[in-house]
């Protein structure tokens, strides 16, 4: 599906492709930076509450918080991977914002972290709704990638809207 | 190597160029979404085993379940990093390829999960061999690019030809 | 921020932009696969670790290679997603040459691992200093491009030049 060049279309020289791309992904890159900035904050959390009780190692305050701080790593992958391919996918205006919420939905989880039985295992999900309109996000536009090239009908624009407008409906408790 | 601009060569847009890297991501984008699917079935199921018996947290399923849900996340960034840049490096059908064959040795490793002693530990390491591929897919195509900068030829298609055919060994026990 | 296209400008192929964006990651992706190859290596010691002494599973030596090897894989995903940032907004060479720097640390780390109370927990942080040039680098890359978009001022040869500079100052102990 490679169109004509037309008069409308912007000159892309090798300088305008680089401004593109970034124009695509700085808030992505955004995102990822305030995570990589949680996630310090979270393993400098756990290290202080070792270091503050040298005596009592595996006391339970520590344990739920290590245990806490994986299960925010463990899922971390998945979500960079969510977020990416929805960005770059789709559109990352949305990505970006799902990706803002989840993370304040997990510095919730590991702050308010009372030690429930079914959340302290490892293997916990949190975020689940985030994690699946990022999904929802990602399969939409692989698909409208397909149709583009197979059908040659780009509804990209529609539907992108349509996904600025149901973003919102994460803010939904 | 700016090679100059060919009649034959298609017209590059800004929308053109999106097309362009879409076609070349849009594989490894599903196996990322299919790999996050997997991801969120084992957290599930860890889950449900631990609030299914809640009497007895620590039993030796639950234990050996987690054990093996956190081998697959330990090496999840892992297979990720090797399969973005084994696609984008080289060629993204063959990396897909491999990345699906890795999915299925990690459905089989995590549900017929036996317990044996040399895999029941943090750390322990499945699939080698399609990481060693798609390791060696990544080394293939960067060496490629420095010959294609700094000598002038260009091999990358009979090479691709080659990983195509190569990846079907995968297939083999 | 489009610019006219000008004689100076390199023409621009869909070839031609693939061979440029590969310019800009080959040194990432290099770095991304040594670092592949030294998580297999952590594993497999962990694994052989293992295998190696039978009979006391939990030894102390086992369980500090597995809590130096979980906390190296916990900090995986944070550090490759700085890496690539930080070389995809501003400037591969500084960001490849930090990460290298970076696996030296962490090979340090693991090999050195003399398991002082300290470290020995899960969530331990290591090479924070790395990490946080990355940040910085990413930051900047950032702001570089909002400023290029909204006042039309390009600064980006400059600071390259200086995070060049900087990037030598790791190497400080």
């Amino acid at each position: 599906m490679i169109r004509p060049h037309s008069e409308t279309d912007p000159p892309c020289t090798l300088d305008n492709m680089y401004v593109a791309v970034m124009d695509n992904i700085f808030l992505l890159a955004l995102v990822t930076l305030l995570s990589v900035v949680q996630n310090v904050f979270f393993a400098l959390k756990v290290e202080k509450e070792c270091t503050g009780q040298h005596s009592k190692h595996h006391s339970a305050a520590f344990e739920r918080l290590s245990c806490a701080s994986r299960n925010c790593m463990d899922t971390y992958p998945t979500f960079l991977a969510v977020l990416w391919c929805a960005g770059i996918c789709l559109s990352q205006a949305p990505a970006a914002f799902a990706g803002i919420i989840y993370l304040v939905v997990r510095q919730k989880y590991f702050v308010g972290y009372l030690g429930q039985t079914c959340q302290s295992i490892p293997g916990f999900l949190f975020g689940k709704r985030i994690l699946f309109f990022l999904s929802l996000m990602c399969v939409v536009g692989i698909i409208n990638h397909l149709m583009l090239t197979y059908g040659g009908s780009d509804y990209k624009e529609y539907i992108q809207t349509i996904t600025k407008a149901a973003s919102t409906l994460l803010l939904l408790p």
